[in-house]
């Protein structure tokens, strides 16, 4: 090891413990993940962050093609009467956007640019928030007959929403997702379809992100604006706060209708279609930093990790010592670049940079990099590599052939012990409640300096009742985020005792459902 | 055969000849590549067409991280004081685009939808026409150290360009692209990596889509606002027309000394960056279209065929006689599956869906299928298939097992012929002219029926004036699509005589320039 190279300090995060919001901000920021623009509320996304995005788009694009679907692409703008047209729809989304009203810029006599008041816009646009009606619009000339059904499509787009209070990744003015939107002969098909989304998101969330999930459906005042109901994918965060992280929607005949999706059908009658939609966002990118990140930085699940090894060879100042060093590893790189994890190839970099090997330690661990792997000239001597894993623990010396056929196992351990960690972490914090003294104080702050740390998730029963919801979280912030589908253990066994929050019974034929502050 | 499918009629498009605007709004449609949408000037890329697309991304992103770059996302919208800062770009570009006034929607007193005049924005936001003055702005905080130089970007991205006159994929109001914004610490840096960038263009359009390009560069008229050059790739359509395909430009300091890209050099002084960008876009499929499309339809070259090989099994109406075909057919299904063409793995569709033969060869011609087997009972038995190529050609009948090993081959010979077929046209029709006389006859149409249809490309001498562009643009609708760089055999000649245009003596150290209409 060089001389000057001790500088192992760890890293100067706030703590999660402390600040939970800052420690959040500094590992998006330290990870060089993202950053504000000069635009109010948009995020410029950072080459680091954006490669994670890139790794998620092909998990789950692959998945979209397997099931069938086929990607297209829609106008960016919609025009403001297509909002209009499906009544709950408008008054959920057309509120807060962007709104196109002119089409040239021209120059005032001070040669500043203004809007040019003869181009007005006889319909004013909307950017996007979501694209059901434009689409809707589309599926009414691609749908004619039965055979044409299921119509099964997807968009990866941008979308704007305007937002006052933003965060990276977690609420932005603009993002970026992927929205499917499929046309169905009937309401079972259509449903079929939107479970079957779910659990793709399901799938995804757990294997890919590591991330564990409560698969539920939402309650009618939490579901999207135009669906006849939605079902969701919520995770939680490591300050106990729910995440939902992926909503599937059965839309029901409400879009057909408001834009006329009809079909023949085999018995030659005109037939109103049913629609389905479900998406995922940028968002979950928040989702799997606040999953797995430590207090030294971002913590990658190697399935998503733009980087699986970096390599930092020691003592390589002069020429020589970086050709022997470059010609030790070649075979490594070879090796591990050969290889693929969750069907992608292993991406490895070499750092030979200037800096010490512990400066660049701490970067990779800051990164969130699965596996660091140091060599100076003692263990290639010996034929060996050092490794240390994104988890901590010993550095471990192994040889260098050894490492090349041990790398998958790592990155699945790694893989399933971030899975494993996050799940005991929420099932710790999960906890049945029946009593609304005690819902109050497992919400309640536990002390002044932590003024959003409190118990987490709720497992309560609730009346069905949409006021009962609104003083819950008038008073404590706290929503349902789902009432749990069947098939999750505990979590769907069927009660019958009283709303945790109002005390009338509980609904009939429901589990406890999920109560939790929220992102 | 089945007696039912003899309906091979070929197709009702109106032919290039007689009327080529509407043959190429026909081929769009009957390929299902992209329509109008209810939003003036933009379109929906229907998923025929955006698959094609996603095999152009997924070749040329390949090819950009080749070559050290990495993706990032940045706004969507630019404020309007940022397109102010650099004066000939705001010119250029600041004038026809989407202007977003309001961030809000309220319902009048009737319901109506109306942008809440409280919701004025304080400055305009414009829809991104392109994106180096928001990029501008983060790299002046990403770059600060020569260490951080050549700072490599590109993004993927929707733009917006209002445009009056719109043409599916070949003039959008909305468009998809990608653009590669870069840095360098001197003009030579910038210089190499802009010729790089135009030599992966080349590359990619020759290789990939199959159409053979003039490298040049613009003259001062027509490079890009903002740019201190611009290099472009050229290529000629089946009307004789020129389409810009793609543009790397060198854009000197001109944006880093609007957006404050400075870094400290190794002396330790605060030096000015120099930048470049280059972008190509959807437009390139309606390149490919008019590369190679012909009076039955869509040619597509292999290399981004969303189908490489359509299996039509004949005599399928029986559960039992799909049973068997199925059974033929897996295992050449999967030898195909197994094989990549340009590193892609090759694409299979096999069509059991009610229809004659006759029609579906019909349709897969249309949509431009490289190649189209059949397989029926009696070829079964004698473990045959019979396959046609998109170039047309017999029927030609050869084992299911040798179909296997030719196809890679087959495919090759496509991909090639496209090439060869496209760059011998592009020979035909340009015509070296140095006499004035007979250019203007060139240009002009040669009969009333086929207004458009004229030569094609003149290389001829020109005077570096931009006046005389001006009156040959004026009075022929003819433009310099660019002064061709060394290395292309004849076009790069020395030229020492006249300017056709205006007969003056042509620039020295210039070849002669390609003079042509353009899209």
């Amino acid at each position: 090891m060089s001389g000057k190279q001790t500088k192992t300090k760890s890293s100067e995060l706030p703590t999660r413990a402390d600040d939970y919001p800052a420690w959040y901000q500094e590992v998006v920021n330290v990870a060089e993940l993202a950053e504000t623009s000069p635009v109010r509320g948009c995020m410029v996304i950072k080459p680091y962050g954006y490669a994670i995005w890139e790794n998620i788009q092909r998990a789950l694009d692959t998945r979209f093609k397997a099931t069938g679907h086929k990607n297209a692409y829609f106008p960016l703008f919609i025009p403001k009467s297509f909002l209009q047209r499906e009544a709950n729809h408008v008054d959920g989304f057309a509120m807060e956007c962007a709104v196109v009203t002119h089409h040239r810029l021209k120059k005032d006599k001070d040669g500043q640019l203004i809007p040019d008041p003869e181009s007005q816009l006889g319909e004013e646009l909307i950017v996007r928030p979501t694209s059901e009606t434009i689409i809707g619009e589309s599926f009414s000339k691609w749908v004619n007959s039965y055979r044409d059904l299921p119509l099964l499509i997807n968009q990866w787009a941008n979308v704007v929403r305007w937002e006052m209070r933003t965060r990276l990744f977690l609420r932005t003015a603009e993002f970026l997702w992927q929205e499917g939107h499929t046309v169905h002969a009937d309401y079972d098909d259509a449903e079929r379809e939107t479970r079957q989304m779910l659990e793709v998101y399901r799938e995804f969330a757990e294997t890919v992100l590591a991330m564990p999930v409560i698969v539920g459906r939402k309650t009618e005042r939490e579901k999207f604006a135009g669906a006849e109901h939605t079902y969701c994918i919520e995770a939680m965060m490591q300050d106990r706060k729910a995440l939902q992280a992926g909503t599937s929607h059965n839309l029901g005949q409400n879009f057909a209708k408001a834009f006329d999706i009809t079909y023949l059908s085999k018995e030659q009658k005109q037939t109103m279609a049913w629609t389905t939609s479900w998406g995922v966002s940028t968002r979950l990118i928040g989702g799997m930093i606040m999953s797995h990140g430590d207090d030294q930085g971002l913590v990658c699940p190697p399935a998503v990790a733009p980087v699986h090894v970096a390599i930092i060879p020691i003592r390589v100042k002069k020429d020589a010592e970086k050709q022997a060093a470059a010609d030790y590893l070649q075979p490594l790189i070879d090796s591990l670049q050969g290889q693929a994890f969750q069907g992608r190839a292993l991406e490895v970099e070499v750092d030979y940079s200037k800096g010490s090997p512990g400066a660049k330690h701490f970067t990779y661990e800051k990164k969130g990099v699965p596996i660091r792997v140091e060599v100076g000239p003692r263990d290639m001597e010996a034929g060996n590599v050092v490794y240390v894993t994104r988890l901590g623990g010993e550095k471990i010396t192994v040889s260098r052939d050894d490492f090349a056929g041990q790398v998958l196992g790592l990155l699945a351990q790694i893989q399933q012990d971030l899975f494993d960690r996050a799940k005991a972490f929420r099932v710790e914090h999960t906890q049945v409640i029946d009593d609304r003294a005690a819902f109050d104080a497992f919400f309640t702050p536990q002390n002044a300096d932590q003024p959003e740390l409190h118990g987490g998730f709720v497992r309560g029963g609730w009346c069905g009742e949409t006021p009962c919801e609104e003083e819950v979280q008038g008073s404590l912030k706290v929503t349902i985020r789902c009432i749990p589908l069947e098939g999750q253990g505990e979590l769907s066994e069927p009660f019958s005792g009283n709303c945790v929050a109002c005390g009338k019974p509980a609904k009939a034929d429901q589990p406890r459902v999920v109560w939790a502050k929220a992102y």
